[in-house]
């Protein structure tokens, strides 16, 4: 019989999951679907497994490895919470994984297992310490020391959001000033587009196209889009958030000198004068300057998916899961 | 015959020395002495020597741990160089000392191997993971994961002294705007005093009177000490270097989420309102707030020094050094 290891992915927005043969780089099967509107943690986890068992097709897996959407008490190998959806609160999901596909499991956070997973697959692979970021409608992140990722002592290690770039900066969500999340995120990225658009109605004239002339319909893509085009105030936004990340990769590096940093989500793919800022900004505030690469996540979205097969592969090394196959 | 550590510790402008019995936490023999002006390398290492044999009093040590004030390449067991003592550029020590002392060495830098110290003797002990800082005449610190020093990819990791705290802040001596090290360390809050007493003419009565009206005489020690007796300017200046110190260790902790963080150096026994301050701006940042403990360096000055007993500890723990006895 072949081994299988099933990985899940738990979105806030969406749910993914795949079956690979251990060693192999292809799924043999993989499903993604939204999350029906008005889910709870019940119908969010039948959900689950229905595409689970869709992508099994008849299958037991060996193994599976899991990706949640939201902060996780590993140790206890429970759901804390999610952002998105009610119910989850202290959710034992890996017994209830366990049960309903009989097979053992391990969970950990989104963060942490799509850093896992550009590590062992993506654009980190063969590095020791890799700093993972997704800079989205959020901006979070996880840590790979050492090959194995790093959780901290309360499982909160990685909130590379919170970190302070302008003391005295705009408010957060979170109610802290200045955090990077607010400065680099492609929600407030996109206001202070639609703000300096309203304040200036004389410039932004490509980013005004783009969107037909609806400042309502200013979103970071048309930002990106639009200053990659030569707008420039489109570009003054833009390199703002570049430079306020760089900071915040500036920092970590100093702090951790991590072999390589890997920016995924949606922000991520703003184009080369972002990632131009974006690295000039990190090299000037890092002591080892450009010593540590910084560079796009390779997997997309399939980081956590991809992650989880890693996580199962170190957490379940006993069964022979392909681990020959890593670097 | 006994087992017996010797433990170095070559600091900018004294050395220290140091005998102990595996196990015990007194030293047998200690040594300090202030490097004699004009040293370099040669004489700085034959000084040291000299107070090695001086310690040991004609006994064998087993094994040699090092401290050493400057950047140091662990994997080649080599010092990089000293920003205070020519010609340690490059310098083979841990050959050297195995020579000259006839037993294994190894060497490592200041802030880690004083990080180490604190989580084996002292403020962290019993911590797995722990954050130490020094805040002086510059800010540095180490890393303890995982009960290990983590030195990072270049072995540049506790690079603290220069997180960005304010992208458009002061000029730091590394040419980089807003550092910690420019906003929090002990020369760079003596000088915003002096600037404002020079300023405001009417203020700062108590810190005057410390100084005998001296401008030039006022350091950290004493914007300290006036700022505890309630001189306001005093302790606006030092309020500011408190909370520079805490957002980063916030930052920190959002990054990392370590067990503790350890505060030693100088301006670390700056006072009771001085260490609110620091835990208070700490709490404010961190997501995890109030969860991780910030905690006063319990070794002082002999952190290195300690530290290099544990370094030689774990590295030739195949030589039995009582490590039983640590945590």
């Amino acid at each position: 019989m072949t081994d299988l290891v099933l990985a899940l992915d738990f979105g806030g927005t969406k749910a993914s999951a795949g079956v690979v043969e251990p060693g192999r780089r292809v799924w043999r099967a993989r499903q993604v679907a939204a999350v029906p509107s008005g889910a709870n943690a019940a119908t969010d986890l039948a959900h689950m497994l229905a595409l689970a068992q869709s992508v099994l097709a008849g299958d037991r897996p060996t193994a599976i490895g899991v990706s949640f959407g939201g902060p996780v008490d590993f140790d206890a190998q429970m759901v804390r919470l999610s952002y998105h959806i009610p119910g989850w609160e202290g959710f034992p999901l890996t017994d209830r994984l366990q049960s309903a596909l009989r097979a053992p499991a391990i969970i950990d956070n989104d963060g942490n297992v799509a850093a896992l997973g550009e590590q062992r697959f993506g654009a980190g692979q063969g590095c020791a310490s890799l700093l993972y970021l997704t800079v989205s409608t959020g901006v979070g992140g996880g840590w790979v020391l050492g090959r194995r990722i790093w959780r901290g002592h309360h499982g909160l290690a990685g909130e590379i959001g919170h970190m302070t770039i302008e003391p005295d900066g705009p408010i957060c969500d979170c109610g802290r000033r200045g955090c990077v999340e607010r400065l680099a995120s492609g929600p407030w990225l996109a206001r202070r587009a639609r703000e300096l658009l309203e304040a200036r109605p004389d410039q932004g004239v490509r980013l005004r196209a783009r969107v037909g002339g609806v400042l309502d319909a200013v979103d970071a893509r048309a930002v990106a889009a639009a200053a990659e085009e030569g707008d420039e105030l489109a570009w003054e936004v833009l390199r703002a958030a570049a430079e306020a990340l760089g900071i915040a990769i500036g920092n970590a590096q100093n702090l951790m000198d991590p072999e390589r940093v890997v920016v995924g989500g949606g922000v991520s793919k703003a184009g080369g004068r972002y990632w131009a800022a974006l690295r000039a900004a990190a090299q000037a505030r890092a002591m080892a300057g450009g010593r540590c690469e910084i560079m796009p996540a390779a997997l997309g979205d399939e980081a956590p998916l991809w992650g989880a097969v890693a996580l199962a592969q170190d957490h379940f090394a006993a069964i022979d899961l392909g681990r020959s196959s890593s670097p």
